[in-house]
């Protein structure tokens, strides 16, 4: 479980490494970018943002263009950005679509042939990375983990977050898909990687779904852009979750964000409001 | 010299606009990213800060990776990401190196033949683009103008302020090329726009050779990382245009980043610094 370094950059007064490792669930080497605040040290280790990005993304484009590190270096924050899926698995179909197959792992274990090799995504984000990372960084707190994402990637930390109480201090998610049983992404993603007829599995991903069974009261933080296209597609359901949260007692607050779309120029405009949300539970 | 606006994105409370305009000095379209803060108005019109990218850049670069926008946005600066080169030239050799001919004009007006052509950066952004822009944007001011850019950009801002007292409220730069004349890259730019021989041309378009002569006071903020691989080559001599200010009695403060490259992770850990620098000047 050994992490090469490709690079260390110098960045917002931290540093940003470009990292790879060997992924078991994954089955493959598998890239990420860690940014370490300069005020992480052994002795006070920083906690840690974990940032899921969304469908045809890797880990670079939240670490090049979210501007997380703005605010994550003043508030002593780490800040992890994974890839979307595994890579290179050569799995017939893996690389035609945007919307499935490679960047599109939709943070689950596949339980359909063929991509059980290594679409275990679920696993990876939630068991081996943090592994790897906790054990080679002692300047990171490993009791002090949020996460956050965009897209297919906010429908991956809702469902974590939801799916394991106590495993991070927070959620947050930019334009997620918060209902993907009921849109075009989810159900593709799902019919292909679960099968069509495991509707119990379906739910077990579905944020909409997980929300009422949620064991306590939750802060959940969503931005979403009016002017978003896939939102106007109705492949988010925003209002979904909200009437699930409403209904079962939850705190989840949506801000409609007038004429923003989908894009990093969203989510770097208001990554510092979703650092300082996660900073509110990972610094007390 | 009408604007054609490809798109409008809602970016840190304010828009960036994706335009296209036709240029003369340039001999054809030119593209270019104009960040407006929503509190411009055409009765309470904002400042401009130019921002002038590195070789192989476009103004996409700065838009996308700067996040000069978060700081400009606070203090209700617009910014402007033109493109580094005419585009499209058919000009032979054009497109065969990174640090000549497209995305490398150095802000010039070439003097020598085929490049005559449309290289004439140095209209283009000292009198094309702000006409264009100051006469389709009334919420933005054509009195208060301020400029920055990086590397061969840094070079420009530079030499277009020094160029021209009076035209730009303030200057800054990132990782510049300081002193053209004496570093690999100026001395191929300009051999090709100039020609060899005409050095009092390459003289007029020095930072180092300029400084001295300009009339007055100058309050100039450089940052240049001291892991900067150009730095290091010697492409970039800071320290000749520092030993220039002092030997003249003028103001130029560079600040050695400890470890920083010439990526834009170095450009937008300073961004916000430089903006600051401007607004001292363009809100006073």
């Amino acid at each position: 479980m050994s992490i090469t370094t490709n690079a260390t950059i110098a960045d917002f007064g931290g540093k940003l490494l470009k990292l790879k490792h060997p992924s078991k669930a994954c089955n493959c080497d598998m890239a990420f970018n860690l940014f370490i605040p300069s005020s992480a040290s052994s002795s006070k280790p920083a906690p840690v943002l974990i940032y899921l990005a969304g469908l045809t993304c890797t880990g670079d484009n939240g670490a090049e263009k979210g501007f997380f590190q703005a605010k994550a270096s003043e508030k002593g924050i780490a800040v992890a950005f994974p890839d979307t899926s595994p890579r290179g698995m050569n799995i017939e179909g893996e690389d035609e679509s945007y919307d499935f197959g490679s960047g599109a792992g939709f943070y689950v274990d596949a339980t359909k042939e063929p991509w059980t090799k290594g679409y275990k995504m679920y696993t990876y984000i939630t068991e081996e990375l943090p592994k790897a990372i906790f054990s080679e960084y002692k300047e990171l707190d490993k009791e002090r983990v949020s996460i956050t994402g965009h897209s297919m990637g906010g429908h991956g930390a809702l469902t974590l977050f939801l799916k394991n109480p106590g495993m991070y201090k927070s959620v947050s998610a930019f334009a997620p898909i918060s209902n993907p049983s009921n849109c075009q992404w989810g159900q593709k993603a799902f019919s292909g990687y679960f099968g069509e007829d495991d509707k119990q599995r379906w739910s077990e991903h579905d944020a909409t779904d997980l929300l009422p069974k949620y064991p306590g009261d939750t802060d959940i933080l969503i931005d979403v852009g009016t002017g978003d296209n896939f939102y106007k597609q109705g492949q988010l359901l925003p209002e979904n979750l909200e009437k699930a949260a409403k209904e079962a007692g939850k705190g989840v607050r949506v801000n409609y964000r007038d004429g923003y779309d989908h894009s990093y120029f969203f989510i770097s405009s208001f990554a510092s409001d979703h650092v300082e949300h996660a900073a509110k539970y990972l610094l007390r």
